[in-house]
């Protein structure tokens, strides 16, 4: 089975929502991705955690068959991030971040993980994504996100990094202010304009958007649900199941990567439904298939 | 073919859109429901209309079919509405109503129509539309929509209302605060134990959802158009695709009405793409098909 390496952050959440809330909770772009993957496929993670983090974290992240050989322990304290969905469960609030040692985060990328076949650079400096990519092989296929932030603040890099990878996933903010469009469709084209084969528009409640070939591919609701408990990590856990799916399917064309947003989707619908990735212990490949089953009737006539 | 009532308003629109502005064009819940179902189905309106009304309205209406005889002109002023979405194209902002005939709207029906197997009552008085239902035969299957301003002060007479109808037609804030819900899951489960058969829940830009038997049917996003000029009227010509498309299909079924909720959803699309109804001036079945195809391709894998 290929593999797929993720590289993003390993942190400490401290999240309210209108349900409830909790304190450093085991959170990061890195975690949720690599788990929600972990049902499709082989994971490598790169991150980097400070001495303060738990055991049972890094114990519970390797309880889904997740290589941990990159999650390196440095000087310091684990990045932190309190966030708050009280007033917009679509939208988080950031009451404070303490990047701690994630502020100069330069992944220790073991030589195990250079032959991965899938890369997820998860939202970091477009610098470091690019800095990163020159370690791997073009043959590699490369997925990844960014933030307002780099999109404002370092527009060339993220451009130069974009006619490197094959994947870019964004929200419709990100896309619409990185596009300078108020419509996703142009923005859509705009993303594979500027190189990636696939550019998948996240809507968050309502659904995704994949492009390809200068037009649309498929448009899709999101799941629903009668209760959303948490909406920390749905971008990075869609990406998971998304590339995790591609992975395990063993070929990328338009039906594969299809068939990938509704993972994507579904895995999204999963992590949503409690705090942290506590959804995710006990979950069986079966329930992610009866969900996928569901969610294809639910929106194919 | 089987012929669709449909009793609401024809009335004098003064819009501004980010696109534009236009100044007393020719809009009104009938107006936009009547062309729409047109293209499906043969369609009688009732509707009221003051003496300053512009004889090219009503020749525009009649043109595409629809049988104007309940078209009443009374003493008096038109409906006008003026209304922006400069600052937000998902939600008009009312600048101006003015009832004038409207106001207290009594629809002739004439005795022609009362054998009409289908009756859409748009948005007017929860106590009007009971009353205008008494004339009616059970066998018949009706459609409502309603508003904001009726769920808040006219409740009672809105829940006697959905036990009469087969179709409620609202939007997901309405939906929401009829059912006194935050998700839309639960809100259509609400409508449903209300009475109807179906319920559908207009999510704008973010497409529909369909509700039958305690559950959901169908969610389907919107048309992914790259300009929105105009989405006044969205709703209704929505709600006049899906019943003129059931009218035509001949049958209601879970399978019929998923497709009603498609040609509602490829109806709504157009009309968003040009002020008052003037998109639907030279438009062809065929477009519709075409559109409908690859509104199908769009959304399913």
């Amino acid at each position: 089975m290929d593999k797929i390496l993720v590289i993003g952050s390993v942190a400490l959440d401290t999240i309210a929502t209108p349900v409830g809330a909790k304190k450093e909770v085991l959170g990061g772009s890195a975690t949720y991705f690599s788990i929600s993957s972990s049902f499709f496929t082989g994971v490598n993670l790169a991150a980097t955690v400070g001495e303060d983090f738990p055991k049972k974290h890094s114990s519970l992240i390797e309880s889904f068959g997740v290589n941990i050989d990159g999650l390196e322990t440095k000087k310091g304290k684990t990045f932190r991030w309190h966030g708050s969905y009280v007033d917009d469960l679509n939208c988080a609030k950031t009451i404070d971040t303490q990047l701690n040692v994630f502020a100069d985060f330069r992944p220790n990328i073991p030589k195990s993980y250079l032959d991965s076949k899938f890369i997820f650079l998860a939202n970091i400096d477009p610098d470091q994504q690019l800095f990163i990519l020159n370690k791997f092989k073009q043959s590699q296929l490369i997925g990844c996100d960014s933030m307002n932030y780099w999109i404002q603040n370092k527009r060339s890099s993220l451009k130069k990094l974009m006619k490197k990878v094959n994947f870019v996933f964004l929200n419709d903010a990100e896309a619409k202010l990185f596009s300078e469009e108020s419509n996703i469709l142009k923005a859509g084209k705009y993303l594979l304009s500027l190189g990636p084969e696939y550019a998948i528009i996240k809507r968050g409640e309502y659904g995704a958007a994949l492009f390809a070939k200068d037009s649309i591919l498929l448009l899709t609701p999101a799941y629903l649900l009668e209760t959303v408990c948490d909406p920390t990590g749905a971008g990075d856990t869609f990406a998971g199941g998304f590339m995790g799916y591609l992975s395990k399917a063993g070929r990328i064309n338009d039906t594969a990567v299809q068939k990938a947003l509704l993972y994507g989707s579904v895995m999204a619908s999963f992590t949503v439904e409690d705090f942290s990735v506590n959804r995710f212990s006990g979950l069986k490949k079966k329930d992610i298939e009866e969900r996928y089953k569901k969610f294809r009737k639910l929106i194919m006539v």
